[in-house]
């Protein structure tokens, strides 16, 4: 079946991350959603730069009108951002009969009730996966993973910088312009980071979030929104002190009244003291992580990139195969039991225990007396197993055996199997040798 | 349009959380989904005893053969476990021509290809969501919302009873065999936890995830599966003294040679030591949290309940509802832009920040001097604001100011405002009242 093509309005990181994906996964997306994707055209305004950051084979236009209309389009993206111009194309690609994927919160925020009364006038979807918490499938999740329940409250951290900002305050002991200006050095910041800095950008997202979770229309207008300015080094240790940590939240509540119906919605970013001990509170760094709370499911917790051009562009890409699921009428394009087609299945073999490869943890029991280590590292580096720590206890008063803790870098366990049969084997080693697998997970 | 029906096989405990989120939520599962969704009735062996456990609205019947052919019935949920007599039912049902929903990872990780080959040929769906990690949406997360990913490796803590033994002895530095114990008194654990113990169960999961994961049929036959009987509290503690917990990981990991061909794939069930400042080595008690790492996404956790009537019920329940939009032709029942469909979006409006309630924390520079936190407690009392933790500063050498530090429990906004301008007026306060919101998000 033909592929899918697309067009793409705006050539900034977002769009370099979108094409950058579409053509390195080009063939896992076609095995997953059964079509190919391919960049019919780019409209950027200025098309020399456009050239330079995303390469000569994609086709450039600076005629965006033109673009949004092109028979030959299947779908339109939009990742120009702003809420003018941005409207005005997503408009014209609906009124045109395109389905449109877009990364833009503020847009829809703002102008979503209008695009998505138009999109379902037209017939077409409008995906947005990409417009909260960049790589997270959070809108996805919201409206379809968790649409059994009837949805509690949703907190998150979702905006980047600032909590890359709050994350230094806090382990630096620094105050808040000390921090901006060091994130504006390693680019965690911009050079204008007022709607970072002020919670604008969180309110946005939780704007959205908070329609799809209480079905209603987006409501940015009534939001309640506080930045991080004002924050001092001393509120961050006396939270510290109380058991807390202080995160800038985007928070959407629902309000019942005493017979359970719904009153009101909260809608609210400001900086919140929350327990330590929360998974939340351990998001640290430009990462978010968004904690949604349903009547049956309970609290979940979805955590990740929340920015960046190909966490953002995974988004982008995801509600592109989702769209070309739905304007692809033959059942086969259904989201398929394995998320591969059937016949794009691969006879992957699953590899034996002794051909996989992890770090290790060794526990021995010595003998406590000359040459027991050097025996036993002479064995690991035979069997070519590095190794990373070295634990040794100290044995008590008149003790003649003591534990030896050995962490290994990774290594192929068929290695570690033969070079645990030779430790075994020696006299010093007195029990059996406990040995764990050991992951960084990085 | 007329409900959707489904026939129930077995009444057990997620039987009952289906039966019991259906009910509950039944109008807003409608305004999302575009059709109500009946149990027609319910399949059980023990016809008695699934009366009390599901009350007198269902209907009941002992024919399970029967009901997987019923004509007025249009989805399948296969609820009874095992390998043998569900996939007797559940082909079945797929040769009726009815989609199925199970939450049956045995079923799906012995017999996964026979069933979604039996499914395709016949052209229903086959939904699974509640056969991996309960309540969190991992199987849409990976088949959808990461669907633009290579993905490269997945590790879950995915058996929430050994998460719980696990956690108890790290916590309380005891043995296996003393926590199995107290884990089977509070209901954590079976009365014969082996599926659980010896990994069995995480490894069905882990199957499931691999092969959506890399496109590949379910291998559960070459997964290397070890438990945690044999873990010693030793061990935690040392693992501890170097910085890693100990964790039962599912893990699945590609495997490619060096022109980045993929060659095969890890599939393993063990302990695993994983840095202690990892969020998943952070996940305590029955909870379940799956990595996955893809491409351009990076990594993503996903956090939650993994078991439990209602939360493996949110999921059932949510797969019913991706199934209706898929058996319902009327393009008005594709997942709405909004979560819920444009005729039942609420006008529920946003509150005022006045009216909306949080905890608040609150720094007060204060004169040291007698009487200034009876003056400040008083003000809160007059506003129905009760306080939760004061902390003082002890004022240095000299000083004649210091910080007083107060958290309250939850309370109207609009009340600590008025609060505020009457502790602010007080002579003894002598800088601008700072004051964060708190929220313990449990």
């Amino acid at each position: 079946m033909k592929a899918i093509r697309i067009g793409l309005l705006g050539a900034g990181t977002v769009a370099g991350g979108v094409v950058k994906v579409l053509e390195r996964n080009r063939a896992e997306i076609q095995r997953r959603a059964g079509r190919g994707i391919d960049v019919a055209a780019v409209a950027a305004r200025d098309l020399a730069k456009a050239r330079r950051s995303l390469g000569d084979a994609v086709a450039l236009t600076d005629d965006f009108d033109a673009l949004v209309r092109r028979a030959d389009i299947d779908i339109v993206v939009e990742l120009i951002g702003g809420t003018s111009r941005a409207r005005e194309l997503v408009l014209a690609a609906i009124a045109a009969g395109k389905p449109v994927v877009t990364a833009n919160k503020a847009l829809l925020a703002i102008h979503g009730t209008e695009i998505f009364a138009a999109a379902r006038e037209r017939g077409v979807a409008v995906g947005f996966e990409a417009a909260v918490a960049g790589g997270i499938p959070i809108i996805k999740t919201l409206r379809e993973g968790l649409a059994a329940n009837h949805i509690g409250w949703i907190a998150g951290i979702i905006n980047g910088t600032t909590n890359f900002i709050l994350s230094e305050m806090r382990s630096k002991g620094l105050d808040f312009a000390a921090v901006l200006a060091e994130a504006q050095r390693l680019g965690y910041a911009e050079a204008d980071p007022s709607f970072d800095i002020e919670g604008i950008d969180a309110a946005h997202k939780a704007t959205i979030m908070s329609a799809i979770a209480f079905g209603t229309p987006v409501q940015f207008e009534r939001a309640h929104v506080e930045g991080i300015a004002g924050l001092q080094a001393a509120d961050i240790r006396y939270a510290e002190q109380l058991g807390y940590r202080i995160k800038l939240l985007g928070i959407t509540k629902r309000r019942e009244d005493a017979q359970g119906a719904t009153v009101g919605i909260e809608l609210r970013v400001h900086p919140t003291l929350i327990p330590a001990k929360r998974l939340i509170a351990n998001v640290e760094g430009a990462m978010n992580a968004v904690v949604v709370h349903g009547d049956a499911v309970g609290s979940t917790l979805h955590y990740g990139k929340g920015a960046g051009a190909e966490p953002t562009g995974s988004a982008v890409v995801a509600d592109l195969m989702d769209v070309t699921r739905l304007i692809t009428a033959d059942p086969d394009h259904r989201v398929p039991a394995l998320a591969f087609q059937p016949h794009a299945l691969a006879a992957t073999p699953v590899l034996a225990i002794d051909e996989t490869i992890t770090a290790f943890y060794l526990r021995l029991r010595v003998a406590d007396e000359a040459g027991v280590l050097a025996d036993i590292t002479r064995i690991l580096a035979e069997h070519s197993i590095s190794i990373d720590a070295v634990l040794q206890r100290e044995s008590g008063e008149g003790e003649r055996q003591t534990d030896l803790v050995i962490l290994t870098h990774d290594t192929l366990e068929g290695r570690m199997r033969a070079a645990l049969a030779k430790m075994q084997a020696l006299g010093s080693v007195l029990a059996p040798i406990v040995r764990i697998r050991k992951e960084e997970l990085a």
